[in-house]
């Protein structure tokens, strides 16, 4: 193992220590225990946004903390959920009278401790909402999840929930519209190589030089097959073609696609996913009217792309483009 | 060699193509030859500033080409610099009048391919003036460069010179800007692992699993030592003692502190270094003014680090401040 780090004990609340520096302009962090919250929280009458899970996947979920987007996130240890505890404080450093909303990835240990966290929060008198992310159309059905898994399209549930509940969205509707983009994005991956979490010190799974897995999920958890490589448009038709499978479009449908860096992947193959993933969804008479290439949920050093498809309408379009102040997504301020 | 990529040949043309797409509210592409645009260009009466290189440090150049940094990235084959003829055709695209400025690396296929260029251009009536970037501290004179290296800092060229010239300065105040800010900046690198470019298909150069190469180039050139691993705070110690080493700063001086990642290092990682490196220059008594992490300039897939820091004054933080709206740097718009 080759990381920069230093104990591997230590790499959440380092990590965190070097971004709330960093981002001191947006941010601040508590360490104890450790959850990272807007600098202005609370905002007196604003419904208040937390999400959360384990560590590994920056700059999901603290990246995205800021104007328009998330109140606070909640980094658990690396690839493990935050326990009850920090969320239970995230939620009251946001709490600004309006009540809080919960977006939480449809994993085992995040759905229970998020659960738990908000009733403990309501015995607090914090009214809480609770909105879960399953977008992966690879699996159903887990070691780690029932149902599906919650992976890239959950930044494309905060940054839109954030934009009404910065336009002054109540708890209901900003919960309602987290509830809409979930049913409307759908995703799929494939990772080249595996990765290595700190504390455990070898890799999760091993793939030979020469293969893929299609449908991998964001710590590592197997997809559907184990192909040989291929190239880049063979794998391109795979993923978007289940996604496409899972939820049709009719033409003239407006799209945002997203192509996501699982962390270790060249921009430049992004792009030519990107470019393949656009190709086929005009093929399809799909107009993508948004998009968004980069590294947005990761799985620490793993080379891979997922692809998410959002089925816009004229509403999720305009929240998309209100403006947003974070660490890794910004325009419009 | 595992990469998502489809023919070698065809890999700067399929990323540009997909990068243009991706982002036509801001560029447009010419792929004959190829060079990414401002959308808007030429714009009359404004500098035009093309920056350009070889391939595979995405998100510099054409990540940084939109409003208030360049006008034009000319990206060669990966790691070679692009010939003449695309620097000549995106320097024309690019003049409004007022004559352009080229942001150059300092490698020796750069550095030629620029002034013969340049050349061109002013033979076309185009007024062109030169920056050359160079500031790696790691080694000096080599098999690639006479001199030394221009790597991150050109980013932090590249946005404050274009701040300048979204302002109205003129070609020499432009250039003077540049020079400035290349005259301020210094770097140093680390590699945890090489990379390997596509048509090669193999790594241009090997460490073993406990090693890492201290100063390293952004092609994977040899830098200062290879050392056996060591925790992030003492290779960061490492880094950006020899920084300021090379350009010693007075407390109470303000500093803009880069952390870089190669493109393949984990962002936690990122902020862990980052971290250490702010808490350095705090004890040298500097100000960390300004701060910036991410992937900006990478090497493909390599895990590694550099850390940049600018000596920052009024004018260059102004400047840096101003809005800037890019594929890979926005704020302000």
């Amino acid at each position: 193992m080759k990381k920069l780090i230093n104990d591997p004990k230590n790499v959440v609340t380092e990590a965190v220590g070097g971004f709330a520096i960093a981002h001191s302009d947006i941010v601040r962090a508590e360490l104890d225990p450790v959850f990272v919250v807007r600098s202005d929280a609370p905002r007196a009458g604003k419904v208040g946004i937390v999400s959360g899970g384990g560590s590994g996947h920056e700059p999901l979920h603290a990246g995205f903390v800021g104007y328009g987007m998330l109140d606070a996130a909640v980094p658990g240890p690396v690839f493990t959920s935050p326990t009850p505890d920090p969320i239970v404080a995230a939620t009251k450093a946001v709490d600004g009278g309006a009540g809080v909303l919960h977006i939480v990835k449809n994993y085992t240990g995040d759905v229970l401790n998020f659960e738990t966290a908000a009733d403990l929060a309501a015995a607090d008198g914090i009214e809480v909402a609770s909105v879960i992310v399953d977008d992966d159309v690879a699996v159903k059905d887990s070691l780690y999840t029932a149902g599906r898994r919650g992976v890239a399209g959950t930044v494309l549930v905060e940054k839109i929930a954030g934009a009404a509940a910065e336009r002054g969205d109540d708890l209901a509707a900003v919960a309602a519209i987290a509830t809409k983009v979930n049913s409307r994005v759908r995703t799929m991956g494939v990772a080249l190589t595996a990765c290595v979490v700190p504390h455990a010190g070898e890799p999760s799974f091993t793939l030979a030089d020469d293969e893929i897995e299609i449908g991998i999920g964001i710590h590592g958890e197997p997809g559907r097959e184990r192909i040989k490589l291929e190239p880049a448009d063979a794998i391109v038709a795979r993923l978007l073609g289940a996604v496409l499978d899972d939820m049709p479009f009719a033409a003239g449908e407006d799209a945002l696609l997203l192509v996501n860096g699982m962390g270790g992947t060249p921009q430049v193959e992004l792009y030519i996913v990107y470019r393949r993933a656009a190709e086929i969804l005009a093929e399809r008479g799909v107009t993508v009217a948004r998009s968004l290439v980069g590294n947005f949920t990761t799985s620490l050093e793993m080379q891979g792309v997922s692809i998410s498809v959002l089925k816009l309408d004229d509403e999720l379009t305009a929240l998309w483009d209100a403006p947003v102040q974070t660490a890794a997504l910004r325009w419009g301020r």
